[in-house]
């Protein structure tokens, strides 16, 4: 039997402990640090085995998925970087690769890490939240590297079938940070930003689908966040300075009373957005 | 049998005449225009009965539920402001209040007008996309005038109460405009906006949840929105510019590259969502 460590049991590597099972002819074990963290999962059924010997745990896997934010796998990559299996695959599911990728140059050449990033989430965190359905429908994002075997790149693609992901994108890491600053990391800075309105708490009673959809992520864990926007400021900062003009250009037309240029304006985006759908 | 008229079935006019039948002892009549939503109207059973005589439609009605974008309510309270029964209760469902109340001052004494806005819809329109469980866990505004009847307040609250509405929420037209152009208008600008990015196509693979949700309202009807934005300039851009600053704000301690300052203002946005959420 071939044997996959998932390393941190929090929302994200609880849940891939929680919907891994059953995956090929792997045992599944998970490897944490706290007690709490291992009685909840315990609890729940997370993982064929749990244990907090998290170096043996990694010494004997073929697969490691690191599952922490994105200064953890960092810390994580050069506490075992020694104690990974010759030929093993480790990935992690970081909402960030370019820091991540550089991280993992610690990594012995014998090792074959590969960025994952599943886009996924909840607005909680911690393996009592995990859910075995986290990644139905969901993206999978991969960054290999040019030396990465297709056999793990292959086994990484099955993986996310059993998890019931939508599909599995290759990727670079700069790509795939500009690109996640643009479709999440903005969405979250968005719905944080509705969310300091002075008028956040009189419009109880007044809120709509489009309100509930477009804050629902601003209760967001914030140690996670601060990591993953600081970590992708440049990418980031490029896409707000984007939105803000965006916005500007709409509320300039508003303001002149401009009603011919706000109905084009209206045509043009809207069907951008039925064109992003139908192809 | 008393006898509740729907003037216009488009997506909530349509959806009203499919979800009002059966409310009490009304007859709900579906009036309408075009031969065509006539024709899907009969199909999908909306309404008890259907006609194209719109004005004897209202003479007889002792509700009379106006459905058309703003500058339609305008014009049929101008067209019709004589026919309407003595005693009647006329509403309408559009998503302003102030440029409605307004308009509504053409008719008569005889006549209770009490304005309303039950907050949902869809990215479609026309009576073909019209649902019965439209309303279902909305919002139900109204914006009843000093002279409205406890009567007529409690039949639209009994009304909303039968669509499967969350609540009725009464308040003035111009707390109306101010609060909807915060949770709604700018929900809807701040989607447009972002589909005119010009990575959006390229983006395809890398989105989650956070993008499809805040902006599935993208894809909206033109000439209703067009009119929606117009009609409230000044509240709407207002919000619009409180946004701007909020995101710049958020931009500036990022490119500061000031993590301590970052958390602090994600701690205090995300404990305003959960609040908001908890009370």
């Amino acid at each position: 039997m071939k044997q996959i460590t998932i390393v941190g049991l929090g929302l994200i590597g609880g849940s891939l402990a929680l919907a891994l099972r059953g995956f090929e002819d792997y045992e599944v074990v998970g490897a944490v640090r706290s007690d709490e963290t291992m009685r909840i999962a315990a609890a729940r059924g997370a993982a064929d085995r749990l244990t907090k010997d998290i170096k043996a745990a990694v010494q004997t896997a073929d697969v490691t998925i690191l599952c922490a934010p994105p200064q953890g796998i960092v810390a994580l990559l050069q506490e075992y970087k020694d104690d990974f299996k010759p030929g093993s695959l480790v990935t992690d599911v970081c909402g960030i690769k370019t820091a991540v990728m550089e991280a993992a140059k610690v990594l012995p050449a014998s090792v074959d890490f590969i960025g994952g990033h599943p886009m996924a989430g909840r607005e909680t965190s911690g393996m009592a939240h995990a859910e075995k359905e986290m990644f139905r429908g969901a993206h999978y994002l991969l960054t290999p590297e040019k030396t990465s075997t297709p056999e793990h790149i292959a086994l990484l693609r099955r993986m996310a079938m059993y998890l019931g992901c939508r599909d599995v994108v290759e990727t670079t890491p700069l790509q795939h940070d500009e690109l996640i600053a643009y479709t999440s990391q903005v969405m979250h800075i968005m719905a944080v930003a509705v969310c300091d309105d002075p008028d956040l708490f009189s419009c109880r009673g007044f809120e709509g689908n489009s309100f509930r959809d477009c804050t629902r992520v601003a209760a967001l864990d914030v140690p996670l966040w601060t990591q993953l926007f600081s970590m992708n400021v440049d990418a980031l900062c490029k896409m707000i300075r984007r939105l803000e003009e965006n916005l500007k250009s709409y509320r300039e037309v508003l303001e002149a009373g401009d009603t011919k240029r706000l109905a084009e304006k209206l045509t043009y985006s809207a069907n951008r957005k039925r064109q992003m759908n139908l192809e």
